[in-house]
């Protein structure tokens, strides 16, 4: 994360910065157990805490939504619970061994470890949710971990496969990551106390601001800028996943030229060493430029679902979050 | 399964036939889904499908607390989608190869799809009951997965320790497999129409049934009696993994006969060859007698917690598998 993505999250969490606080302490209480073990896991993980990016939606969503009673702190627990539930299987499957600049729990305590205290989190924040009486949240987050789960068979079963879709693409973005973001804005508008015409609204939001979130991460990959996150250069690809860049180039390039990636992108191991290549490949071909495209409108369509809903500083917080995700990777807006 | 098995649960189940018929449509419905290699493992899955026990004691707790309208079917669902999940996960955890006579996920699959499909199935368990309503179902189900997480822990802490305590031992055979028999007949009495009196004395016996359950299981290892279980010989001793019998008899011997099976369990590859001796020592020492002992005392506990709840024939068959469990090894009671 470089100074102005912190500048610009700090920001965009400003109006929710005390119930971010309570977060914290919340999530302190919920990854405390009797288990040495688990504590030492979760005090492990909760070291480099993540950005709190969805409760963060989900307050700003509540917020918007007239909130001004329920108490919102468990579900903004339950989301990040089950962000990170879904990072440690994710690691698993995709055999990552650092995040965040660390070992992942995967690659320190192994694969058995890690499946255990994914499961630890995601009853967690059931158990929370359950305990609070939040049932329209637990409802909807039932609903969301469920479609996560189909995402990340998804992308098992994409990878290695350089023949994947668009709409493929798009749906494994939307199941993996959106989803999350999509239900995080519902849950909050769940809470708001503006009734359920809301709640569409803030869900539609959430998937779009998501979708525009994970197309511009995995465009970072093809950029020339400065890289803002921590993954290896070309990971996503020598691990045999194409993105939307890489599909759109695919789709477009030449026959001569797709001969060449095929075989580059068969052999895996070769790619870091052709990296520069592969990316000359997918600038040629125009695939950064429709991704930056595709993620605008996305973007777009976020601010947009939220026009009907009664002006706030916290609505335009999220406003402004959407704009940022896109212009975080686009030249011409900076 | 033997003969006499299968006739006791067939008259177990019996009074709730129309009620497990109706869950394996929903299961059907349940493990349906887009994408198809999760069909195909669901469809493995159930082509060899468990006894559906925990569904059976929740109808039958239902039936008992005088339940006539509440549609327990998605309850039955979500506790026996839980219970497959938690096998999923929990042989990735023990690396089991077998599990109902053929290849588990795990081994068929790898572990990164078991951890995927345990995933799917814990949380279609929870969108089912947000989809039905079902929220004290819910809540009663999330506090047990996360209770399941935890045993799952403990048990990867206490393999390859021979020093294992009986209190140790109990509170993760409670975690592991009785918490979820104790949540299935609270759940049952939360759906029943005969007020919340009933749902601690069904979680009781659901919790005391369930430990003499897992103590009888662990039992048939030690036990001169046809198998009536798919594992192999030795398989929890020489994996690391020590039991009630085990550890009583451990604790009772004297230091001669200790170290020596001290320094047998610690080479872990020779025991194949040595279970006679091992099976000779736990006889000897008292621990069959022992766990035989506690199990009827759990089964006896199991009865007593429903004395006060009003008579039915649904009562009596939870309190006759409460003795068939425990009869099923006793050579007194046959």
């Amino acid at each position: 994360m470089n100074y102005s993505d912190k500048q610009n999250i700090e920001a965009f969490q400003s109006l929710v910065r005390a119930d971010l606080d309570s977060l914290e302490g919340s999530l302190q209480t919920a990854l405390s157990s009797r288990v040495p073990l688990i504590r030492e896991i979760c005090q492990y993980i909760e070291d480099t805490p993540g950005k709190r990016l969805r409760p963060t939606c989900l307050f700003l969503a509540g917020r918007s939504s007239g909130n001004g009673h329920v108490d919102m702190i468990p579900a903004g627990l339950a989301v990040e619970l089950i962000h990170t539930a879904t990072l440690l299987h994710d690691d698993i499957v995709d055999r990552h061994s650092t995040r965040r600049g660390k070992p992942t729990v995967y690659a320190k305590w192994g694969n058995r470890i890690a499946t255990i205290m994914g499961d630890f989190l995601y009853s967690k924040a059931f158990a929370c949710l359950g305990e609070a009486g939040l049932f329209d949240v637990m409802e909807i987050l039932a609903r969301v971990t469920h479609v996560i789960s189909e995402g990340e068979m998804l992308q098992f079963q994409y990878s290695r496969d350089i023949n994947v879709s668009e709409d493929g693409y798009l749906e494994m973005i939307y199941k993996k990551t959106a989803s999350l973001f999509s239900a995080s804005c519902e849950c909050g508008a769940a809470l708001g106390g503006n009734g359920n015409g809301h709640r569409p609204r803030f869900s539609r939001f959430g998937e779009n601001i998501g979708l525009a979130f994970q197309i511009t991460d995995d465009l970072f990959d093809y950029l020339a800028i400065d890289k803002h996150i921590g993954k290896p250069t070309a990971s996503d690809f020598s691990d045999g996943r194409v993105t939307l860049p890489f599909i759109t180039s695919f789709r477009n390039a030449p026959d001569r030229a797709k001969r060449w990636i095929s075989d580059l992108f068969g052999t895996g191991t070769d790619v870091d060493e052709h990296w520069d290549e592969v990316v000359s490949f997918v600038q040629e071909y125009g695939g950064v430029e429709y991704a930056m495209n595709m993620a605008r409108d996305f973007g777009e369509k976020a601010k947009g679902s939220l026009l009907h809903v009664e002006p706030s500083r916290e609505r335009d917080a999220l406003c402004f979050a959407a704009d940022y995700v896109v212009r975080r990777v686009d030249p011409f807006s900076k």
